[in-house]
């Protein structure tokens, strides 16, 4: 994997990818360590010069998690002249590509196209890139600190996620086939990062006209076992 | 202007605009036409080598409309292997920069980050640039043929505009400092291609929180003048 051939991929555009997972109330993003270093950052990957956009998203987050069809959503595209800031890839570079030059590949200000993508967190194999070793679930509030601008895309990840919600997508990529409600408040509650009154989430989630309800959960205890739903897609 | 030295700027990476105006119940974009050809296109530009992403794009809008502290909203990349085609541009550079060589600047796939802005449609004063003859407004109902994949990026950022127009900035940027109900009205219907309930929306507006009240609109008629809101920012 040493012998990228810098020259298939456009220069000066990444691509960096958010990718959230869910998991026993916790919500989770996936961390690469470079090399040799203690440096962190979102995975993410370059463009070739004969793939399109959507192509190369889906074939990064392939790499990264092993997973194909993967919900992705671009949502949006960072280009501060701070993104210029080589040290941190400089540090990777000398330890894992040498000799190297100051007009390397990875040594100029990246134009990064970024998205999120929702995966099932017990089905993703997570794998790191041939620059790191390490590609770790880190849960949202035990982030190390990021190389770049990395946090300011996280966060902004996380603000569009919020946002999207009640789209069905959400549900849909980081729960069951089937679950309850108290699992889809859950869910909610997490990403949201706050309580919600039961009532008003049920009422609020029978309303939406997005769930179906299927019949009462196996427990054995039949008057106490809730009801499960699933999405109406 | 013919003078571009093309080695100011990021290759492979453009900026198109969706510059949206309003006037008498018409929503309106401005398009460029390219100097001796049947060309129309998006405004856009390029990202100089030492400038911000988002400096870039409210320098090319600037240079379009002559405003400055433009609202932009930056919607989407785009990045299809078939914005490779170049024929369009080819005829374009056939007519304004000749000699040229197949490896122009110009003749390679640009990935396009995308903006919609919102402007005051009397202050605009619309201004071609180098390459082109006019740069007009159309009505959206009326566009010409846009080259390569513009009018899917159109239609992209209206459907962005109708998503973001419960948004205050919509209203603050294409209606009057002070309006009446039925301007705002009309400014809902224009950009959503529908016609709505008068109660309804009324009431809608008034529940939104957004609006003040400021007083009748001086008519000379007092008994039957409408009142005339303003947004609260």
């Amino acid at each position: 994997m040493n012998k990228t051939n810098w020259n298939d991929y456009i220069p000066g555009i990444s691509i960096d990818c958010v990718i959230f997972g869910y998991h026993n109330k916790e919500l989770k993003i996936l961390i690469l360590k470079y090399k040799n270093s203690n440096v962190f950052a979102l995975p993410g990957g370059f463009i070739k010069k004969d793939e399109d956009l959507a192509d190369a998203a889906g074939r990064i987050l392939n790499e990264r998690t092993g997973l194909s069809d993967i919900y992705l959503n671009q949502f949006q595209t960072f280009g501060s002249l701070s993104r210029a800031n080589t040290e941190p890839m400089k540090e990777v570079l000398k330890e894992n590509e040498r000799p190297f030059t100051d007009d390397h590949f990875l040594l100029q200000r990246f134009i990064s196209i970024s998205y999120y993508a929702l995966v099932d967190f017990r089905k993703a194999k997570p794998v790191a890139d041939f620059l790191s070793d390490s590609c770790c679930w880190y849960d949202i509030h035990d982030l190390p600190e990021l190389m770049l601008d990395h946090q300011h895309i996280y966060e902004t990840a996380l603000r569009h996620l919020r946002t999207d919600i009640d789209s069905t997508q959400v549900g849909l990529n980081l729960l069951d086939d089937t679950f309850t409600m108290a699992e889809l408040q859950n869910l909610y509650e997490t990403i949201l990062g706050e309580k919600l009154n039961r009532t008003g989430f049920h009422r609020k989630m029978m309303l939406s006209g997005r769930l179906k309800r299927l019949g009462k959960k196996k427990t054995g205890k039949a008057h106490r076992a809730p009801y499960v739903y699933t999405f109406i897609e």
